[in-house]
């Protein structure tokens, strides 16, 4: 029997707007103009989805990038009796798992979504991380007796996966029994098409010939405050994301789910492109109170409007639900998708001569490459980053991102869905293009490690604009963000593997500089841990530093020694989670406390240990910091002119014994 | 006689790689493939300038985007006869003017550059606000004897001024006296045309029609670490650049000076289009041993290598200068730049309601509006910032920027390079896009207004996504941002007339649900500054909070004080610079510091007032912030969660006492 797809349109929009009343705030409006769009793909055999089994490698994904029509998004899952009606009710109160943007709180919301223009990029993410897992199944795409085939081995990060072969429109026929390549689908609206991270999508979807990849752009006219700068302006919208290399299908009657069935079959799921599907439609259709008016964004209607919103829907049948298809079940397919990996002992030799920390990223990915869930993506700056070392032992699993930041770190979130483990590098001055991206990844139970390069006034000639200063500060402010800061090689290797085996969201700060080499390689660097470097029963002061600053509080502690007065010196390079232990124990102790870090003075390392003191009564604290606007220059006319350098680590330290001797 | 603009492109090229090599560093290949372009615009009649008045309103504009392409742009300067030849050669050197990216120690840059894809946003800023200031002056733009015409009126924010008349390309001829409307000119990389802000620039560059708005991509195929993604695809940019609303004009000799000269006379300056002039260049242009080659980006030439380049160029005339046209001067066209504006006595009166802080902003931005100097960008959420009042009082200063972040903060930041004062407002929770725009005006002497409303769990119901929980720490970290949080509407609208009169960058911290009236309309609220809101001499604590916390702050106090619990309240509503002197006077009196903030722990108010707290002895200090990650519900609901409400100040401060009493 065939579902009758428009009672399940009037069933759905019945629901968004009881539930939005019930809740007296939301965006019924936003929901409704993708009504049609959304219940012909869910239930016209497009979707394919196990609701039993959300992370099966096989199950087509959906993101509502537009995540304010969360309604809609619920009603669909009551619409395929996933969830009761009673719980709708619930939408917005806070014991409720119906928030009102989706959250990963919803077993089948893959990431949350509410700031807008993201989800292209994690659909992006998503549909690599697909491709990349069934590659690795290889022969597992055909079902027993079939004879395994392997897709075609390609340029690294270029896929080009066969496709079903059940149907020419994609769909998958009920009864046939052919290997499916699941797709990805983003439902965007019209005024998040004018972020910028969008068009770093669209092109990088087109470079990589994602074909699996099916965005859906809900072109209502309407934003939040009146019409958007396109309005109804299809052709203009179908030039531009032609223009990127998609195919386009464009809907004109986006709210006739006859003229949606149809048009759905012109998806070309077999080409090399990626598929915009362009649905012009209403906002609020289908309620003419609100329907293509302004004024109506992200509020419910009141009781008595409702009232008549629901005569003109007509009769519901509540009882009516849609099937959503259930991608075939493989026998092992889920093998590859473990959680854990044992590298076994790694072998590295401690170079002889100096080393910047960014080149012992580099070093370290060749090692952590052996866990094949290890992805590297890179912002053109792969040969600085040294993220490049990847394409040597892996190329497959590298991913260039050309100079596109946001987009950069919504797909790392994406493949992270996908049991992948991203390693994402930039300079780290330029990851600040990608703050919103990463405070978002924080809501989706994510598995991200965002590495920035050429941190602080050390990087010197190149100047300002290419020295991350406020890095930490931005990190740290995420709520259970790990950052870490490493002062040599051998802590560089062991703090990456420390990450690959971290689950969350964390941040490595490497610097350009070459420096000597301080530790053993059987040393252990646990995050949460710090290295007290130097340390004696007459400890007068402590030192604390990171990166570039261990090394000149090292040297001030040599010059110091040798005047004979004794300071500790600790390498803090777990800045977050910060070693208060340690900390209180050497401010305790010496009630002298130095922080140096090449840093702005607010929101890094400093700010850190403050933290760790709280209550404590240290008599001297001095927090050494970039405190003056730097430019270009060596690095140690930067070091020096920003006085976090061991000459200036001397002179403190003088200045503060000196007063403490006459305090 | 006519300029030999051989004979100048043979002495940039010879300068850029002079000065490189001298520094050894820098990036000469990425100079060398844009110099005919630059030297036609320079030296063949397009770009007026007044080098010894940079400020000068009838100026051109002039911004290196790529600005690592700064030897050509130091380069242009020499000759033009602006610098010597011997300043070149400290290029990147400490105490160097002509650092390894251009900034504002130069008189002629406007803005610093270096954080690629930012600079047609500025572009873009600069125009409307040169246009903005045109339209002011009014008659001004005929000469004496002329009968004044002011511009057409026009919807906000949307220009069409009169064009120059001088003659259909655009040029000025020598001896005519006409007006002539300033152009701005943004020279791009190819490479960073993958980063969306470019996306979001053209956009709302054709949309607002500014046609004196001229940027020049300079396609030399080669990016950091190998070929862009279009390579040298001239036909698939055109079609994006014409989608997004732009004229284009196509150079496909870019390297040879007599096609780029014949190109650049079909510049439209006329029409209601800007134009983007596409030149494909080769990357190390002219010098064969690294003209096209990949791994020669950011290299300059060893000093071998040096000498056989210089050969090819062949015999160079070091005394050629070319002539940079001068715009004609006006009598008193500089009197609308004024620096200070004084409001006289604001009239408001106290609602007798509750009422929002971003309520109190829409009502400050209608008094501020007075000066003419002020204008309003907003990303499409202006009915929810109340940005949209000025639109109330002053239609042609609010720029409606749509959902483009990254855009909008750069737009602001030109805007106030032509002596505009800029307030830009999204959500605060969204403006974490522009990070790294934000951090960028830091390095460009900014007057700059950051405005974040919706900040804190406090708003409730549409949950995390929506909640600006970092905002502090990103805004703090910036070395000499302010950052303000009120808590009402008095101090919102007293601290708004204090941002304008502000120079610098700055943001303001707005809430979204109402909440009473503290303050008198006669208060002062001073940058710096903080608010004892009760005390006595038997302070047993003191609470310090910002914003919605003031309020349970104030609420705890009155319970607590019921129960004969005496303890202080301080409105620190200015987060960054701290009140440090209160804040360590109340401290010292109590020994019982609580801060309590709508936050997350890190980054925020807590960290700024353990800064003040540096090396003295408070026995007790407590931190009561945003500690478990936020979801949908009540803003009441959300407080209580977070333990950030008045009854957790209640617990918190009992709990304190005890211990102190026990102690």
């Amino acid at each position: 029997m065939k579902t009758d797809l428009k009672a399940l349109t009037n069933l759905i929009r019945y629901d968004i707007l009881q539930m939005t009343t019930a809740a007296g705030t939301g965006h019924p409006t936003s929901s409704l103009s993708a009504v049609e769009i959304m219940t012909a793909l869910w239930f016209d055999g497009y979707f394919h989805y196990d609701s039993q089994d959300p992370k099966y490698i096989f199950n087509d994904r959906m993101i509502f990038s537009k995540g304010h029509a969360a309604p809609l998004l619920y009603a669909l899952y009551h619409a395929a009796g996933w969830i009761e009606y009673e719980e709708l009710l619930t939408l917005r109160t806070f014991t409720s798992r119906l928030e009102g943007h989706p959250t990963t709180d919803l077993p089948w919301v893959d990431v949350a979504t509410g700031s807008l223009g993201q989800g292209l990029s994690v659909g992006i993410g998503m549909t690599l991380g697909i491709n990349l897992q069934l590659k690795k199944l290889g022969g597992l795409g055909s079902r027993a007796g079939g004879s395994p085939t392997a897709p075609p081995s390609n340029v690294a990060g270029k896929f080009d996966l066969p496709r079903s072969r059940a149907s020419t429109d994609g769909r998958m026929k009920r009864g046939q029994n052919l290997t499916r390549t699941p797709n990805v689908y983003v439902l965007m609206g019209d005024s998040e098409f004018s972020e910028g991270q969008i068009y770093e999508a669209l092109q990088v979807a087109s470079e990589y010939k994602l074909s699996n990849l099916i965005g859906i752009l809900d072109i209502n006219r309407l934003g939040q405050r009146g019409e958007t700068m396109l309005g109804w302006d299809i052709e203009t919208y179908e030039d531009r994301i032609e223009s990127f290399g998609w195919n386009t299908i464009v809907i004109d009657e986006g709210n006739d789910i006859d003229a949606v069935q149809s048009a759905l079959t012109k998806i070309d799921f077999e080409g090399s492109k990626p598929t915009m599907i362009m649905v012009k439609t209403k906002k609020g259709a289908g309620i003419s109170s609100v329907e293509d008016k302004d004024g109506w964004h992200g509020k419910p209607l009141p009781k008595d409007m409702l009232e008549t919103a629901l005569k003109e829907l007509g009769e519901i049948d509540t009882n009516i639900r849609g099937i959503v298809e259930k991608p075939e079940k493989m026998s092992n397919d889920k093998s590859q998708m473990t959680n854990s990996y044992d590298l076994g002992t790694m072998k590295f030799e401690i170079p002889t001569g100096d080393m910047a920390t960014r080149e012992a990223y580099g070093a370290a990915l060749k090692l952590i490459a052996k866990d094949p869930r290890v992805v590297v993506l890179d912002a053109e700056t792969s040969n600085s980053t040294y993220a490049e070392t990847m394409k040597e032992v892996a190329p497959e699993r590298f991913f260039e991102m050309f100079i596109a930041e946001q987009n950069m770190v919504s797909v790392a979130l994406g493949m992270s869905k996908i049991g992948l483990i991203p390693f994402v590098s930039s300079f780290a001055a330029f990851l600040s293009r990608a703050y919103d991206q990463i405070r978002m990844c924080q809501y989706s139970a994510p598995n991200v490690k965002i590495v920035g390069s050429h941190a602080g006034v050390s990087i010197g000639e190149d100047g300002s604009s290419q020295m991350a200063l406020e890095d930490l500060g931005m990190m740290r402010s995420l709520l259970h963000a790990v950052v870490l800061y490493p002062s040599d090689p051998v802590s560089t290797i062991k703090l990456v593997d420390e990450l690959r085996a971290h689950h969350g969201l964390s941040y490595l700060r490497l610097t350009r500089a070459k420096s000597g080499s301080l530790y053993e390689i059987n040393e252990s660097f646990p995050i949460g841990g710090s290295k007290v470097l130097v340390s004696s029963d007459k400890d007068e002061a402590v030192i604390i530093a990171a990166g570039i600053t261990v090394h000149e509080a090292l040297k001030a502690q040599k010059e110091l020694a040798q005047n004979g007065t004794t300071i500790a010196v600790i390498d803090a390079y777990s800045v977050k989670p910060l070693d208060t232990q340690t900390i209180v124990k050497y401010a305790t102790k010496t009630g002298n406390v130095i922080v140096v870090e090449d840093h702005y003075p607010d929101g890094g390392l400093g700010d850190s240990v403050r933290q760790a003191l709280d209550g404590l009564d240290v008599k001297f604290f001095t927090h050494l910091a970039v405190g003056k606007t730097p430019r270009s220059g060596t690095s140690a006319d930067l070091l020096n002119f920003e006085k976090i350098d061991a000459e200036a680590i001397v002179n403190t330290v003088k200045e503060k014994l000196s007063q403490c001797q006459s305090f």
